[in-house]
């Protein structure tokens, strides 16, 4: 299904080359100021050549519902983005190949058919709604104190024609401790769900992550201070699945996007492998604009916790 | 909530030194012979010294509900587990002292007060239930000749009163292209946040993993051969969200466990540290056993999908 | 939360003098054709002053995504009615009084602020998302055979400046035994809670009703046909929650609206109360014009049983 | 499935003539004293040949988990009752035949088996869970001042070896205004859901209910008094889904149940007719015992909403 969240929903909608891509956010609170200008600037961060594409657009969001003058009535904010720069000939190709390293193959096994132009709806373009469904929930959080932050933390170098993956770092402050549940619906478990979700997420850790592994018990252990704030952070602020009020910090790792320049060797519809080569400019490395999209993932996963608190 | 799953669901309860553990499986099918020996053996490969605690239990798992003559009804299969070697009075220091490491304070923050005997509910006891859990979740799989192994693919080695963690990697063999979904509940994302909910789960990989971070496309990019099945496996067997018939590949990060015999420094009731020394045995390395619960989220993150197919 | 159902899912936003209404469809099967035409028309079955509104829109349906010529593809259905005779001054009054039989009051109380232009999204107009949901519902249904139908069973006169309610019976035919949950979810408990749901519903019965109340046991079993069709239908053709094959059948009583011509005692700002008098045409009866929403909630609530079978 | 709610949730399992019945209540909050004589009081009121059957047994309930000293620690509070009682040889014939009525046919026809003793879990055995899910949510429901009371409207005379229905009227006072949503979930349509989930449940109405439409509008609109109580209460205590303060009545059509003295022409397993006289004890009417189910239903929907509310 197409929603993420339970108290702050967010279902999302639209394929790459149709009329348009959207989001309708649900459970969020009336009485809150929406920033149209801020959403723009998230927007805007995402913005050029996303997730390996080239194509550019204005990205322009309307408005659709859930607002009286700028104030938010607790009733659905369902938000559109016309698709505008659509060439779909330059897929024509594809109608019969399915690539290597996309999801063409899979789509057509899970739904019997698939959306050739653009990628449809497995188009980095859907990022464009989480992006808008994370900048409401930051102004939320932004009403709690609690902000969001991202560093590209490895980045790496790709020859001509050729793509590159790397690693994000997120790390959220101003959460206070007890937001979490302790046995399924974990922070961190929702944390991960969120960011593995993103396109071409393919591992999560928190706090000190895989290097845990490698350490022993004492040297692990984050040592109090007699306020509860911790010497190390380790733990990535998060105890038991519930936060300590020490800042979440996970890391979320990107392979290389599969739209490279190289040619591809893809099978046509009669069973044969044929060889591909896209025209057209693609990013070498789409990590640097997908910061925003972890932190629009980051921002909704707290605010689902804020809300569902009691 | 305590709940896991949409279509397979998997409801547990208990406190590790309350009456039971147990719990409730919803949405399984009708017409299914469940092995009970099965599910006692892998409670058996769960058992000894489970996550770091000296506890040793039968583990004797009764069938409440759900089944006619060893064969479910389509009706919630309820299973408890009955606490026997409680000894609560170990844990009478506890009852005002918060360890580092441990979930006593997040606890504390998330319902105001927690129940000390023996971790509550944030002990790793709790695990059982998901092996139940997991070990009818494997039956049903069985029936669709899709199976789960895991390993330990790297081990600490823990000085002594220590802990150490490690990494086990699980493989789900059989599962046809076809199952996860394209956007948030993607097979991979729903994956992670199953691993992530395992207490003392700290990373979480799928195929080349974070590794793959810093290759380049045209080496991370799995080529085809013409029967669909790829010449390697990065990503895991899972393509835009969606199983692609190759082999199911993660790995799961674990951090050593709080419970060590070195002494601890905790926080008191009146906000001072006081040194703690556990008395007991304790596991130096959780890991190994870790394994048979990494299994059982998955298997009921499969069959959930499974379940929801249409 | 603004979403029917589980399988079959209409997310719906909007509100009556905002920029639009309009709704997304999840769940729904790729590979079937989507008749705009058979759209069009279930809305001009609910138009002209519906559900007591003066106003006429052309109440254009435009498909947003989810649609490939024509051919669904499995990808969530986005549609769009965009707001355009829209008089708010008419309203303006209605920022400082409450008016009697409405949900001004609650609304307030629920949210804190309240959209006083033209119901805000406690309007009627809500409904026309409803029906294009139940209308691609009805598409599904159809492809199994399965129709809905309705009639006006009472409808009362009303006088001058008055209003009035009534009674619609809906029939579902050609649902097979066997759809239904045993417990909560039982067919008639989801047909209850979808009817419920729509403004101005007041009660809520299956095949002999409130009538079957007052019969003796032996009049009330329906006697079997060796064909297991019965002589009678006074279950409604469910049996424990579940479908039994006879026909569907289920009665949805209506209050009158409250905007009626005559006045009305209001309560302003201050606490006092303050006689309105609404100028405007205003519908003596919006019973009829309700049938086709009780068909579309009726259309979603099976969509929904018939997605979810496994 | 078999769980009730969002918020306040009841899972709930068990077969008549199987080990045990039981469910496990999720969701509440901490640190509230569990008062089990309350428990057991409510389960005397549904005692005593419960919705047409003879069993008598104590209906003992064990509290499995979630309570430290009696006191809620805001884990899943889960509950048994052992099935004592059982003499499933009286049910044999039941084995190869199918009784009009009852849920022998739509069961086999949904799960493809079914649990003939004693009617597995379409027994009305199964509200026992109802009734203990409801006194939990009674106990929170008393923390906020809110009261849940019912009274038989109707009961109808039952000939000699026949049985006879009725109608059950449920009041809850003490709910402030505000409760609800404005579209789908409104309250009244969970009330609905929730009623018309209790077997032989066949009609639902709020505060007027059918009598509503054939009112003038004018009529039956509640006029205010300038505290917003109001001079009627026709919508039964709700105003577009929200609770307005006023008591929230409404009244739920039970069914004469199916199992009566008289012979009955069940269908055989090779399609025939044949004639089924069933020995024992049967009520005549089963609905004063019912009323304390529909209390519960009452109390686990006002929970839900309650612990909802943000």
């Amino acid at each position: 299904m197409n929603t993420f969240g339970n108290n702050f929903r967010l279902t999302t909608f639209g394929e790459s080359h149709g009329a348009a891509i959207g989001g309708v956010v649900d459970g969020f609170p009336a009485g809150i100021h929406i920033d149209t200008d801020f959403i723009a600037g998230e927007m805007q961060r995402r913005h050029d050549n996303v997730l390996g594409t080239s194509r550019r657009e204005p990205d322009e969001v309307e408005m659709l519902s859930g607002l009286l003058d700028g104030v938010t009535l607790g009733t659905p904010i369902a938000f559109l983005i016309r698709n505008h720069d659509v060439r779909s000939e330059d897929y024509a190709a594809l109608q019969r190949l399915q690539r290597p390293g996309h999801a063409d193959y899979t789509w057509e096994q899970r739904y019997g058919l698939r959306d050739w132009r653009g990628g449809g709806r497995a188009s980095g373009r859907e990022t464009a709604a989480r992006v808008v469904g994370g900048s409401i929930a930051k102004i939320l959080l932004c009403t709690r104190q609690i902000a969001i932050s991202s560093k590209v933390v490895e980045q790496g170098a790709a020859g001509e024609g050729d793509s590159a993956g790397g690693v994000v770092e997120c790390t959220i402050t101003g959460l206070k401790a007890g937001y979490g549940n302790p046995v399924f619906d974990k922070l961190n478990a929702r944390l991960g769900a969120a960011m593995m979700s993103i396109p071409s997420a393919i591992g999560f850790e928190m706090g000190a992550g895989f290097a845990a592994a490698r350490m022993q018990g004492s040297e692990y252990i984050d040592r109090w201070n007699p306020d509860h704030t911790t010497q190390s952070n380790h733990c990535g602020g998060v105890q038991g699945g519930i936060s300590n009020g020490m800042p979440v910090v996970c890391r979320v790792a990107f392979h290389p996007v599969a739209s490279i320049a190289k040619p591809k060797e893809c099978i046509d519809n009669k069973g044969n492998i044929e060889t591909l080569t896209l025209a057209g400019r693609h990013d070498r490395c789409h990590v640097p604009r997908t910061a925003v999209v972890v932190e629009a993932m980051a921002a909704m996963t707290v605010a689902d916790f804020l809300l569902g608190e009691k």
